[in-house]
C-alpha cells in the first residue's frame, strides 16, 4: 500500500481496525503544518472523537530520575494485565536537540517490541502550544485505535507540565529521596499538580533514604488545601529497575478513576479541558494572525526600537499600531 | 482651581511642579476606563517620559509578614536620607474586597503625612494586566512628579509578583522565620526573581529563629544558578517594627543599583521591561478585540457546548470560528 496516495477515510477505516502503519500515518499528518495535510488531520480527528473508556495519565520527573525505566516496566506490567498501552512525550526542547526522537526508540527497547504498546517520540513543534496541540489530538486517534491506557510523559522543566497536566486524567510526579532533590522538589504548583508523588530508585542502599523522602513528601502535602475533586493526593516509594512497587500504583490510579466516576469528576474534568483546549487554540490563533499581518511586521520593529529607546510610552506605541490595523 | 476642567497640558505642568493634587488627578485619569480619559492619560503619560534617575523597588511577601510596617519605616529611612518616596500597591484582588483602599490610609499612618512621600492605594481593575498597566503608567508620572524611589508592593499571592517583577530594578522578598514558612516559602519561581530575601521580625524571643531562616535561606539559594546579571541574592534580617536592619537593607540596593549602571545591565533591564510592555499590551488589546467582536460572541457559546459535550474537536471548533471572522 503506498502511504502517500491514502485518503482520509482510508486512514480512519485503519485507525479503527488498530493498523499501527496507518495510526503513525494519522499521527504524522496531525505533527504536519502544510495545509492539505492540516486539513485531512481535521477529518481524522473529528471521526475520532468519542467517549472511550480510557484513562490518561501523565508522568513527570526532572531528567536522572528514571522516568523511561519506569515508563518501561510500569508499561509493561499494565500489559500483562491486558492493557493497550500508549506512550507519547510533551518535550519541546526536542525541536532544538532533536535528541529524543532517536533517544526514545533506544530507551523503552522490551515496550517498544510488544504488541500491545505504541511508542512515539515527540512532536516537534516550534512551540509548547503547538506540541501540546498535536499531542492532545494524537491521544484521539490512539484511544480511537484502541489503545485504553495512554501515558504522556514530560521532561520535568518548564511550562510543559503544567501543559500535560491540563490533558490527562492522573498526574504522577516522580521524584529521587535524598540531596538537595528534596528541596527543589518544592515546587508549589508541581506539588500542587500531583495526584501521586512516587519516590523511584528506592532499592539497595536507597530504601531508607527514600522511606524518610516519603515521610517528607508526605507533611509537605499535607500543607496544601485539599483537591476540588476531594482526593487527597499520597506518596508511595517504587524501583523500576527492581520492578517493585509498581502494581501498587497502578492499584492508586485506578482507584483514583474509579472513585472520580463514580462522583462525575472524570467526565466533568474531560469537558473542562476540552473547553480550555478550544480557548487556548482560538488565542493562540488570533495571536498568530495578528503578528502575520503586513501592517504588524513592518511598524512593530520600529514601535520597539521607539519604546526601548525611551522615545514613547510602551501603551502609546500599542494604540498607534492598534488604530492602524482597525 | 476646579479639578474637572483641567486641560492635558494643565496636569502635565501640574506633576513638573510637583503638584500633589494634579499627581493624584493624573493617576485617577490613568486609572479611569472612560475613553476621553484615555486619551488625556495617554498624552500625560507620554509628556512624562524621561530617563529620571530613580530606582523602583518590588516588595513581596505573604499576609502577616510585616509589609506595612516595613514600608512604613523603609519609606520614612529614605525621605531621612533625603529621598522622596513613592508607594503603590499591585493588588488585583482589591477589586473585590475594596479593603486595601481604606486599608493603605491607615496602615501607613507616618509615612502618609510624611510630605516627601506619596502613598496610592491600589488601582481597580478587572485583571492583573489592567492593575499592572495603570501601575506602569503611574510611575511614570511619579518619576516625572519627582520621586526617585518609587516602591510598589504586591500582595504575594499568586501572578502579580512576577508582574510587579517586570516592573521594577529590584526585587525584594519578605519572610518570616521558622513554622511551615520555610517550606512554603520555597517557591522556586519567587525565590530566583528576588534580588534580597529579609528575615522580618528578628526581634525578641525570634531573633535566633531568624538567624537560622537567614542560614537556610542562604544555602537553598546557592542552589540556583547565578543571575544573568553576576549579582548574588542575599539574605538580612531586620525587624521593621524595632526599626532594626533597615540602613543595611538600603545599602545593599545602593550597591546593586551602582554595580548595576556601571555594568550596563540597569538601562538593558529598563529597556527590554518597555518592550515586555509593547507586546504583552498588544496581545491584550487584540485578543480582547477578539472576544468583543459580534460573530465571537454569538458563536464561541455554541462552540463550547460542542466541544463540552465531545461532539466536535477543540480545534474543528476553533476553525469553524477563525474562518467566520475572516
Amino acid at each position: 500500500m503506498n502511504l502517500a496516495n491514502l485518503t482520509s477515510t482510508d486512514i480512519i477505516d485503519g485507525i479503527f481496525n488498530n493498523d499501527i502503519a496507518l495510526v503513525s500515518k494519522a499521527i504524522t499528518l496531525i505533527e504536519s503544518t502544510k495545509a492539505e495535510h492540516r486539513t485531512m488531520a481535521n477529518d481524522i480527528v473529528q471521526a475520532c472523537i468519542s467517549n472511550h473508556n480510557t484513562v490518561r495519565i501523565g508522568i513527570t520527573g526532572v531528567p536522572g530520575v528514571g522516568k523511561s525505566t519506569f515508563i518501561e516496566q510500569f508499561g509493561t506490567l499494565l500489559t500483562n494485565l491486558g492493557k493497550k498501552v500508549a506512550v507519547l512525550t510533551v518535550d519541546p526542547s526536542s525541536r532544538i536537540t532533536k535528541g529524543s526522537i532517536l533517544g526514545d526508540k533506544t530507551r523503552m527497547l522490551e515496550l517498544a517490541k510488544n504488541p500491545n504498546a505504541y511508542i512515539r517520540p515527540s512532536a516537534s513543534g516550534s512551540t509548547l502550544g503547538g506540541v501540546a496541540r498535536k499531542t492532545r489530538e494524537s491521544i484521539i486517534v490512539l484511544e480511537a485505535a484502541g489503545y485504553d491506557t495512554i501515558i504522556i510523559e514530560t521532561i520535568g522543566v518548564g511550562q510543559s507540565e503544567t501543559a500535560v497536566h491540563s490533558m490527562v486524567d492522573f498526574f504522577l510526579l516522580l521524584k529521587l529521596a535524598g540531596a538537595g532533590d528534596d528541596l527543589q522538589g518544592i515546587k508549589r504548583g508541581i506539588m500542587e499538580m500531583a495526584d501521586l508523588i512516587v519516590i523511584n530508585k528506592a532499592d539497595g542502599n536507597n530504601i531508607k533514604n527514600a522511606e524518610l523522602s516519603k515521610t517528607e513528601f508526605t507533611r509537605a502535602l499535607h500543607m496544601f488545601p485539599p483537591k476540588e475533586n476531594g482526593w487527597s493526593a499520597e506518596v508511595l516509594t517504587c524501583s523500576a529497575l527492581e520492578n517493585k512497587g509498581l502494581r501498587k500504583i497502578w492499584q492508586v490510579i485506578s482507584t483514583y478513576c474509579s472513585l472520580m466516576k463514580d462522583s462525575g469528576f472524570f467526565a466533568k474534568n474531560r469537558q473542562k479541558q476540552n473547553e480550555q483546549w478550544l480557548v487556548q487554540y482560538l488565542e493562540q490563533e488570533v495571536l498568530t494572525a495578528f503578528y502575520d499581518n503586513n501592517k504588524t511586521k513592518e511598524l512593530l520593529p520600529e514601535l520597539k526600537d521607539e519604546v526601548m529607546n525611551g522615545k514613547t510610552s510602551p501603551f502609546a506605541a500599542a494604540e498607534k499600531l492598534l488604530k492602524l490595523l482597525k
